[in-house]
């Protein structure tokens, strides 16, 4: 298939490597001229702008850091939507929100083009292994010819709803994450200081109604899992100023339907204060020291 | 065995049962003569006073619903301390805190006692299934000569450490689950005003880093989980008055040493809420209804 | 003088009787033919548009209920800076955001107008006696070309300093008179539970280091202060969603400047709960009912 | 007058010495034998133990750092109330809880004495100056009886109510002042990364509704109060560890009677931050740190 790939960042280059490996012909572009060379030393084709990009194939992926990026890679006039062929699907995997999800699909629909939002949970590590979780909103059409183009990149594709759910959907699965990656810490923390060997704790709370990802997998807590970013002074994994974004557009979501979230809002808070106190950088679960002896 | 135990309440009941079945003879007191004739008609044998109790036995437990009350009929003269006879094992089943356990256990060491404590997860259905969790704080001696007692009770049984250390761990885990239980249905009650189908959001959840025991087993969003208080108007499962005094706890023990706990202590106040707006008897999932539409 | 008046909404009317009182001609603009008929009444000329209006006068004030509606009007090729004539003084009185008052600026100064933001605190009773306190932010020139209309409508006019300041500012204030609301109402319902006659307790508060404008002169708990929204069931005053709408502008200006701000958005998010709990148009001080027996 | 007085602290000594100055007798007592040298410097009477003071006057007035330490010093076999004549008047200024005040109380009146409790608001500075404020909780006799006292070492001696009310009313202030201290910090944080000058936007604040104490008097922006201890490096004035007991004594009192204090909850939580970051020992407002660019 002859496939375009808009963005290409720590998340696309490897999303890009795995569509080639399933046999795709790429067409690549990024404001980056070094790393469009990077994804053309893995075998796919340069393209010199957008428009000329989507002129040429039938299927877009976009993976792209803000909303505000993805509006105008996609409305703008040399963009995506008023220069795709009719026909085209658009597949934006960037992280953006249910709103401009269902904007940009309505005025895709208007030009015959098919657009869906289909943002990923895995990070990184997901996109090399091609273990990638595709939350998708949009027509079941929609959904089902991009099956196949998404199950090159990830393991999982799920059909969240209409246009915009799965934007919605990973804005609130990313909300608990937040949370919880806090919560952890002040148990582990709290656990520690009153005696409790970490390990043992991690294993009890594992075994009972407060585990979660986050203490199985993620565990901020150094040492309790060996492999994490917590084990690795919280280098690699999901920066601070990332979730930041992430529960930004939760409260906005939330905000704009007159949805309370305290614990989100703690939240994000508590990430500002992190990355204000200089560890924006770093990985989530560096939350950890604020509580930590 | 002849086992004794102290308090038949909700849990002790069938807690009680459960030893009975495993063949041990039990020896029960209660404050109330109603609970007493409860746990005869099963087969336990009745006493007048916890010091005639205590008199007759080699193991004493006890499942008493606070601290204070745990400290009274631990140390006042009538009470467990100064009337069990030299070597026997006392297993304090209920909630209490971590210092209160460690100054008990120093207690009953200078006559000659070993105490542990043991709190349990797994409320009332883990109680009448025989599958609770034991969370041990106590001597390696005590918990192991307490493992068959307790493996007649329930299904798991750690050692966490030294004496207060499963008060400890009790502490850590039901925090977590307090945060979490109002995190899921920020997260649920987010989703649903967004055009989520509440079940299709909890299934991506689950399989994401936002899945959780609350979110999985414990759903707040009624209609979930089948057979959870969320669907059954909340009644039954873990009160929140419960919740609010076992985040008390943790609170007050963070609070002795100098450990910041801010999630934890804004589940509080929304649980104090909670209960201030009449629902303190109500399952701690009701909170969801304080961010439905 | 011939002064231009856009907005004529709970605020508008009363300011613009004001300017009338003061011996302006006063022409007015508003999306409602009634409202535009109650100035009239008063002395004011009517316009049609406010193309018409802006070509007409050399001062415009304008009230408006949003940022959106701020810039449309603003903006828009039909609005005031593309067809106000060279030299016009342009005075926004609206709450907005300080980016949106930074750019307006400066688009304005590019048609060659001047144009100053200037929110107001006193509400509609400052409004109506004339007694308005005007944040001011422009170049020191609009300020002074301004101060002569603003003192016809209140009483104190403060250059905060330039374009933005005022609505910086006046965030700044309304953030402080959020986070206070809530905390009044917890130390007043704590001291009524603990015994405390509430008017005894507001005076003892007033006199020490508790102090704050809520305690003295708007004391959410009724009875405390007479004639207060609190003591006539939450009616009239500062509207709840008015609240969530400038705590909101004030954590979208933090976001942008990445200053956490916890306080204020825990305050955001117990207005919300309020709101949701459909009383979002009572007075902010019922948000005491949330913490009284 | 013969007066005794237990407790030679930082609040302690001054108060004595406006006892001295006023012309009383007072006899002191401290677990220090430094302080009581100091105080015998200034003039006092130096007493080998609390039993010897409380035989030998009329009048006893503590001055105590912890509940726990009142309680000891009150009804131990050697303590106050024990010894103490029939007819004493007690006056306790320690910052203590209403339900120990009201239990001593009780315990004071079944031994012939009249016990009130009498917290102060004013600090180191306040006790100097003798211009501290008294909130006294106890019977209108005993109120009557302390007044004459308590008016040689302040200005204000405020009757809140039966025994406990005083204690009931510092609480209730204490948690504002805690929380406003963080809601300036946050204004004037935002503010000043917006662009406004410090003492402008405190200028503004204090005119209008989002004034405070903290805000006009104790700003913990460095530079706009002189003389503060936000101006002197955060040195002196209200040490954060005496916060966080202050509003862990309001949260006690709040958790006794089922009160939600959200707000109050996270001011301790933040100070607890603070402090754990090892400013335990520093003025409150030096919180502004957690804000400051």
């Amino acid at each position: 298939m002859d496939i375009g790939f808009i963005g290409l960042g720590n998340m696309g280059i490897p999303m890009v490597r795995n569509l080639l490996v399933a046999g795709n012909q790429v067409h690549v572009f990024d404001m980056s001229d070094k790393a469009i060379s990077e994804a053309v030393e893995y075998g796919a084709v340069a393209t010199s702008s957008i428009s000329e990009l989507a002129k040429k194939v039938d299927v877009i992926v976009s993976m792209l850091p803000t909303p505000a990026i993805v509006k105008e890679v996609m409305v703008s006039p040399e963009g995506v939507i008023p220069n795709a062929r009719e026909g085209t699907l658009v597949i934006d995997c960037s992280t953006s929100d249910p709103k401009t999800a269902v904007q940009l699909e309505a005025l895709a629909v208007t030009r015959g083009l098919n657009l869906i939002d289909a943002p990923v949970s895995g990070g990184v590590p997901g996109a090399k292994a091609g273990t990638l979780t595709f939350m998708v909103g949009g027509t079941e059409a929609g959904f089902l010819a991009a099956k196949p183009v998404l199950t090159a990149m990830g393991q999982n594709v799920v059909h969240c709803g209409p246009p915009g759910s799965g934007q919605a959907a990973k804005l609130c699965n990313n909300l608990l994450l937040g949370v919880s990656t806090i919560a952890v810490s002040e148990s582990m923390c709290l656990g520690v200081r009153l005696g409790l060997d970490p390990s043992v704790l991690a294993n009890i709370i594992n075994s009972s109604s407060g585990r979660c990802w986050v203490s199985e997998v993620y565990n901020p807590y150094p040492g309790v899992v060996s492999g994490s970013p917590a084990s690795n002074d919280f280098l690699g994994g999901f920066a601070c100023d990332l979730m930041i974004k992430d529960l930004s557009l939760a409260l906005d979501a939330a905000h704009g339907v007159h949805q309370p979230l305290p614990m989100t809002a703690a939240s994000k808070q508590f990430f500002q204060i992190m990355s204000h106190q200089g560890n924006g950088a770093k990985d989530i679960t560096a939350i950890v020291r604020m509580f930590q002896q």
